[in-house]
């Protein structure tokens, strides 16, 4: 008979104060959570471990994140493919605890699963090691994503009455701008200084780092106006925290 | 001295299994809520009722909702203007209980805030109305959206690997694929045989009805293959509800 593997993709928010009833459902019933553990002062990680030992305390298991090439001045194809190589090395670790633990095992994704964030495509690669001897069965619950908060924060809709919202990431803010796009949410920025705001000096900006976090900061405005405030809110989100992620929507000004 | 109100617009996400809790205390401490009526056989009134007693109890007034002409085959100027007079009619309503009854309201929006919902410029012309002698001040919660839970449903993300999603209606889906987009996730739809899929037959759609509600149904495949199955789901889904609102992710196939 195959071993069975049951595994639970839960998207937490952005902090304790987004865990879904039915999440907490879910911590409630597993065996153990996996997690990535990115070096000793892992501040993410440790409102992972807060968030589950609020909800049924399963044991977290924190396994070192493989290496993987984060610079900022890769080309579009070679990030790609730094990701796919990360991805890799991730499952083959998660298969690894999987196939000898069984059991129901969660993964608790920061935000939501759909968003710029690999745990479903990892799962996927871990099904495919656990091979045809484990009968791997997973789902996914959503959670409140930054997109969503940065809206809430600013008390703005993503989009015109009826009008389309483009969500991509801030490397490919200009390719989105020359595509005529005119209301653009991006995720996933580099440091401001990289990010290509050339020609968008008139179009107002919504912008937010640690959306949820004790170092939340928030500003709008004109893109001309306003860089050097972002910029600065940046530094100081990630002095509070010791990470910063940041998101914005930015508008062409009728 | 100026009276006072506070108004707080909580996203409750897809159903009663998605109220954060953030939103949960919110409701603990308004003194009323505000809903929309849209006749005897309201079931997204109920469900709101049923949120609000599992959370404080507070008392719900159910406005009768104003009239607005949902013709499908309005043009998308006529449909602007039929959803701004409708929001004036519904501002003018509210203010009239806001200025009676001043203390903390709630406004209660199915998903999420940011995305294809009025509550947010309803609530700015209510503060329009109410004037210099009311001082109000108003703040949004997020809650799980269609996407994301259609995301989770189908155990997909929204995108390929740090690719963008194109979020607009249904109605500008041709738009959209005619200025060259290729990811597109629609909401707020026509019945399926008012939608336009020409040209679209080999792309890929993951389609959602009702979900998290118990019509819930889900289908996906090849747009040539599945548009039957939609329209059958579709029909399923509002027989068992009493009421049918979809959601679909389309995909140039490779």
């Amino acid at each position: 008979m195959a071993a069975a593997v049951t595994i639970r993709i839960l998207g937490v928010g952005m902090g304790p104060q987004h865990v879904t009833p039915e999440v907490a459902d879910a911590l409630n019933g597993v065996d153990y959570v996996l997690a990535a553990d990115k070096g000793e002062d892992d501040a993410l990680l440790a409102l992972r471990r807060e968030i589950v030992r609020a909800h049924g305390g399963a044991e977290v298991l924190g396994l070192r994140d493989p290496a993987r090439d984060r610079s900022d001045g890769l080309s579009t194809g070679a990030y790609e493919s730094a990701v796919a190589d990360w991805h890799d090395a991730r499952a083959a670790q998660y298969a690894d605890v999987l196939r000898r633990r069984g059991g129901t095992a969660a993964f608790l994704v920061w935000g939501d699963p759909s968003l710029y964030d690999s745990t479903i495509r990892v799962v996927e690669k871990v099904r495919d090691l656990l091979g045809p001897d484990t009968d791997v069965d997973f789902d996914v619950l959503p959670g409140i994503s930054a997109p969503q908060l940065l809206a809430a924060r600013h008390r703005i809709v993503l989009h015109e009455v009826g009008r389309p919202v483009h969500i991509t990431t801030g490397r490919r803010l200009q390719e989105a701008v020359a595509a005529g796009l005119d209301n653009i949410l991006a995720m996933l920025n580099p440091a401001p200084d990289r990010l290509d705001f050339t020609g968008l000096d008139d179009w107002t900006i919504w912008w937010g780092a640690n959306l949820g976090a004790a170092g939340e900061r928030l500003v709008a405005g004109r893109v001309g106006d306003v860089l050097p405030a972002i910029a600065d809110a940046r530094a100081a989100a990630h002095a509070d925290d010791g990470w910063v992620m940041d998101a914005f929507l930015i508008r062409r000004t009728l």
